[in-house]
């Protein structure tokens, strides 16, 4: 059986996408063969009008398909808290407590020197830009445990420090239903260091 | 933060693909935000063209670009021997193997008096009337080995056997490289039924 050129393309751009390996775009893609005609044209649509249509504020960041999107706009958030992720993803998951009512700056990614990526690549200016214009009173850094993501806070900390504005970071302990068996030193060391007064 | 129109018919899209779960699909369509803008047309026109251009041979079901697939309209194939698999993606699997020169018959799935799929919904009647027209000596029948499989194969060879033509079932035993300890009861059973002389 020769290799069909249109499979094999969709193939690739299913392979293109993250955590998706080779076995699981074949399977993908056979299953787009396999769709009703109006469902595969509903999802190549639906690319072509995200792409189009879907773009990143040009303030923090998110993802919008207006302008500025609905949080900066928005005259009834709170604009002296700022929480800074790496990205826009990130800050959707804080979105989804609808507990949150401050805004969000989105960096582009983390600090990396062996990746090459310097605080030129990042949106640090803009952030402290935006902490002087808008007068943000707190930033809560939200960047990942990692290591790239703590470099990032210290020295995003540091820089807002200096400007006299609050930098908080995520506290870091035991998840909420894990079990003390499981959990790795580091993070028990820091449930432990954190501990709260009952 | 509003939920995106655009993005979230994008989220659906990709949630209907088979083993994409609601966050997978999130990461996916965030996925194709940040793609380069090329990449994700290619993406849209690949699904387009896919569907638009690739139908299943009517002769045997593989997919194909033209009017029959390659493997039908390849006089150099042994067109006596037929591999019946259930879906056009198991046919992949064989061609991989670069070892395999018959011909294929699909049959769009499996007996499943439970999901009520009988003799009708699949491509029965095709195959026996192709092993008549084509003359197929031996039928291989490649479906898998669960319980609906099992059943199929029975099914198919019965009818086959009536017709004076060999039917065969690929052999159970154990994977290549597997470890004896993590063979369950069945597997081995019938590895054992199925020893060979050395």
């Amino acid at each position: 059986m020769k290799e069909l050129p249109t499979y094999q393309s969709l193939v690739d751009s299913f392979a293109k996408l993250p955590g998706i390996g080779a076995k699981t775009a074949e399977r993908l893609a056979f299953s787009v063969l396999e769709m009703k005609e109006e469902d595969a044209k509903q999802f190549a649509q639906a690319i072509e009008d995200a792409k189009a249509k879907v773009h990143p504020c040009p303030v923090c960041g998110l993802y919008t398909e207006e302008e500025t999107c609905d949080v900066c706009h928005d005259p009834s958030r709170d604009h002296s808290t700022c929480i800074v992720v790496a990205k826009a993803k990130d800050a959707l998951s804080f979105e989804k407590l609808n507990d949150y009512h401050g805004v969000y700056h989105v960096l582009g990614g983390l600090l990396s020197p062996s990746k090459g990526i310097g605080e030129g690549e990042l949106k640090i200016d803009q952030l402290l830009s935006r902490a002087k214009s808008e007068g943000f009173k707190e930033v809560v850094i939200a960047t990942n445990p990692t290591l790239e993501g703590e470099t990032t806070a210290l020295y995003l900390a540091r820089l807002l420090q200096k400007e006299r504005i609050e930098a908080s970071r995520l506290a870091y302990g035991l998840p909420v239903g894990a079990n003390l068996d499981y959990a790795d030193a580091l993070t028990l060391q820091r449930a432990l260091k954190g501990r709260k007064k009952l």
